[in-house]
């Protein structure tokens, strides 16, 4: 990192949290339709940003749902070309009233940036526009040639991003993708992340009678949408952590013992992670290891569930109907089709007599896998040493990015993983943080990658 | 039935009317405690409308929650008395997008009453009132004497009912009680009923971490607080519609053969109940028929459940916490008490580890069976027959009126319960309504049961 980069990062640090702050007050929720506005003005926001640095042919694309904004700067003849990902859309922020302060009025304490994307994504995002600003202001050039995709419906499941991806095969060419939307192990540990968990994610909808029906009345003559609902999402994963799907581990890639290892090596401690969930102890599929059920192994998770009467005291009725948002986590090498079909059929195996139940896919991912030996995870690794003082370790992360896979079946280059996110960052829950020297470091890593980057030998 | 009191409701029938729609404007849904005013507000109508008649010694009492309202007229020495039970109170009235017109917009359609309230049990609380009216303009008197009880916490499970009934004893002196709160057959077929089912209305909490937390980072390490809810929910009930808490049907009364006798002697039409509740099939206990099954034997249903995320699309989250509201239909001598007690221990049972499970008690009834042999019911049978032309067959009601029992036990006095409502009414779900035949007749049958017990031996 040259003297100049630190003088320019050092005279703009006030205009650039003011801008960081600007980019999360915009609610864009890919998730609500109602926020499809907010969504298009973030993008907007985004692509003005790379044209104030200097980013070239930046342009907010549509998709048919959330704008794609694209922006490269390719003139680094002879040096390889980096395509950068990451997302402006967040997740929604419901239960609101856990919040501390409104989910879209960022306010900075205790050297952390609080908001709704504050670290997934919109601070990483943030992160790479002003390593793009110090980069452009201070040499005029990158040392790399750099392709810039933002994208806004990650937390959605990027429905449409694999179709603009095909049809943008030209603006991908490049010789490896830089993922940031990760980040550090317990304690704030640097980390590089080797792999990513697909998900499948569906609905379960079972309906009875066509109205409410008195429980008085009805009970015991009309099957009960909820009870039967129960019935089907209990068998779905035993008490033992294993998930009971028909064939669901078939393609799963066992761990080796190198991955246990690795596994065993990472800083985890059971006591703080149930300290910090507030938990009353923690708990997982029989036969692996915390570290190795969230970042090596598949898992089933109910994600709501709703029916019936849901208010104060008491309403004696049989719903008409009630839901559930089932998601899988998928490791190597299952495939979320696959899954959802075995889901489906065995749901309306355990469906019983009297309801009509229906299972509809909502989104899908494909599980990542990288290797360590990667010459561009060996330069990432060497950057966010230099950024953060210590050498990163690696970890196998538990959720999933859609867009690493697709990135790396489009592109066929490798994907590596840098995020800078705290891991008690509350992504997807109430009071989401930044550390801001994380956030502040990773914009000096993302600068040291592309330096690395141009004297390294990528294959 | 006199020609001066058929003369009065005839000239009378569009002021009845009207007063009919006035009383069911008022939403006085007694479950949620913004409407706490509007119960109020209807008790002090009922009050009214009975002072207006000439009903003595009305007032509106205090109880702690929503008041009681009273009034007498005990002029007919040596007469038996009767007790008038009602309850002015009704459900809440969601799903209200399901309302064809708003529930507290009373209409009239085909010969219906719609509107909240309509059948259950504003309705039959009105039938009473315009007999009382009646009587009086026409006769100046009644020929029994009449003590009228309506209360305003039925729809909660009359919380405060007892310790009224317990603190005003003097005003409950009575030989038999007349609650107006069932209904009559499929098809509209008259019926009297002999027993109602108890009830049992618990809520089941499950709490996790302690905000939801990232399906992907946590998933497989943390326990999911809605997979927990579905494995205890799973386990309450058979898929065999037995229910499975240890102990739930020791103090069951079996059903004799005379009982499933009267049981298969009433009409009943499977397919025709499938097509009105819009069911692919009917569903319930094995070994008893769906007669048996309403009336008969007890019954649990899960009211409703929620957690986690509820909204359109996808959010990847464990949940910090999941509900359900479920309830237990009783028959004799099945105890509420007993059997909360049973289900909460069965419940903490079958929580696994990771999680926190509470158990809390909403509501109770217990459950009352009354003979066709007793005089007052047989009174009632000939008041029904006099009023719609055709002998009412015995039912056994799947429902609950926590005050039967409570005044029978507070009372020592049979309690025939002869209501009016249609078993197509919609009580509990949109769209309630009341056929304005029933109701009128109902008037009718209240006059002549009145008539009748004047001259019938009791005891």
């Amino acid at each position: 990192m040259t003297a100049d980069l630190e003088a320019f990062l050092a005279e703009s640090a006030e205009r650039r949290l003011a801008s960081y702050h600007e980019l999360l007050r915009i609610p864009s929720i890919s998730g609500l339709s109602a926020h499809a506005g907010d969504c298009r003005r973030t993008a907007e926001w985004v692509a003005a940003d790379l044209r104030a640095s200097g980013v070239e042919n930046v342009d907010v694309s549509d998709t048919g749902g959330h704008p794609v904004v694209y922006g490269d700067w390719l003139h680094a003849d002879g040096a390889p070309t980096v395509l950068v990902y990451g997302h402006y859309d967040v997740q929604p922020v419901d239960p609101l009233d856990l919040w501390k302060h409104p989910p879209f009025e960022p306010f900075v304490e205790n050297g952390r940036m609080y908001g709704r994307g504050a670290a997934d994504d919109k601070g990483q995002v943030h992160a790479h526009l002003r390593a793009a600003e110090a980069l452009l202001a201070t040499r005029g050039r990158y040392p790399v040639n750099v392709r810039y995709l933002f994208e806004g419906e990650e937390e959605s499941g990027s429905p449409n991003l694999e179709a603009w991806l095909d049809a943008n095969r030209e603006r991908l060419k490049a010789d490896v993708a830089l993922i940031s939307d990760t980040g550090f192990l317990q304690g704030n540990r640097p980390a590089i992340c080797l792999s990513l968990r697909g998900n499948m994610y569906a609905q379960i909808d079972v309906t009875g009678p066509s109205v409410d029906v008195h429980s008085g009345g009805y009970g015991g003559a009309v099957q009960n949408p909820a009870n039967a609902l129960a019935w089907i999402l209990a068998e779905l994963k035993g008490r033992d952590g294993v998930v009971r799907i028909p064939g669901f581990y078939d393609e799963v890639v066992p761990l080796s013992e190198a991955d246990r290892g690795q596994f065993a090596s990472q800083p985890f401690d059971a006591d703080a992670l149930a300290a910090e969930t507030g938990v009353p102890e923690l708990a997982g599929e029989v036969g692996y290891t915390v570290p190795e059920r969230r970042g090596g192994r598949p898992t089933l998770d109910v994600n709501g569930l709703w029916g019936g009467f849901q208010g104060e005291r008491t309403k004696t009725i049989i719903p008409a109907h009630a839901h559930a948002k089932v998601s899988c986590r998928l490791v190597a090498n299952q495939d979320p089709l696959v899954i959802f079909e075995r889901l489906r059929a065995f749901v309306l195996q355990l469906a019983p007599d009297g309801v009509r139940v229906g299972v509809t896919l909502l989104d899908t991912a494909r599980p990542l896998n990288t290797s360590a030996e990667e010459p561009a995870v060996q330069a990432a690794s060497r950057a966010v040493e230099q950024a953060f003082g210590a050498a990163p370790l690696y970890q196998r992360g538990g959720g999933s990015i859609p867009v690493a896979a697709m990135v790396r079946d489009a592109m066929h280059a490798p994907v590596v993983l840098m995020g800078f996110a705290n891991d008690d960052d509350n992504a997807h829950a109430p009071n989401e943080s930044m550390i801001l020297s994380n956030y502040e470091n990773g914009i000096r890593a993302i600068v040291h990658f592309f330096d690395d980057l141009a004297t390294t030998p990528l294959a």
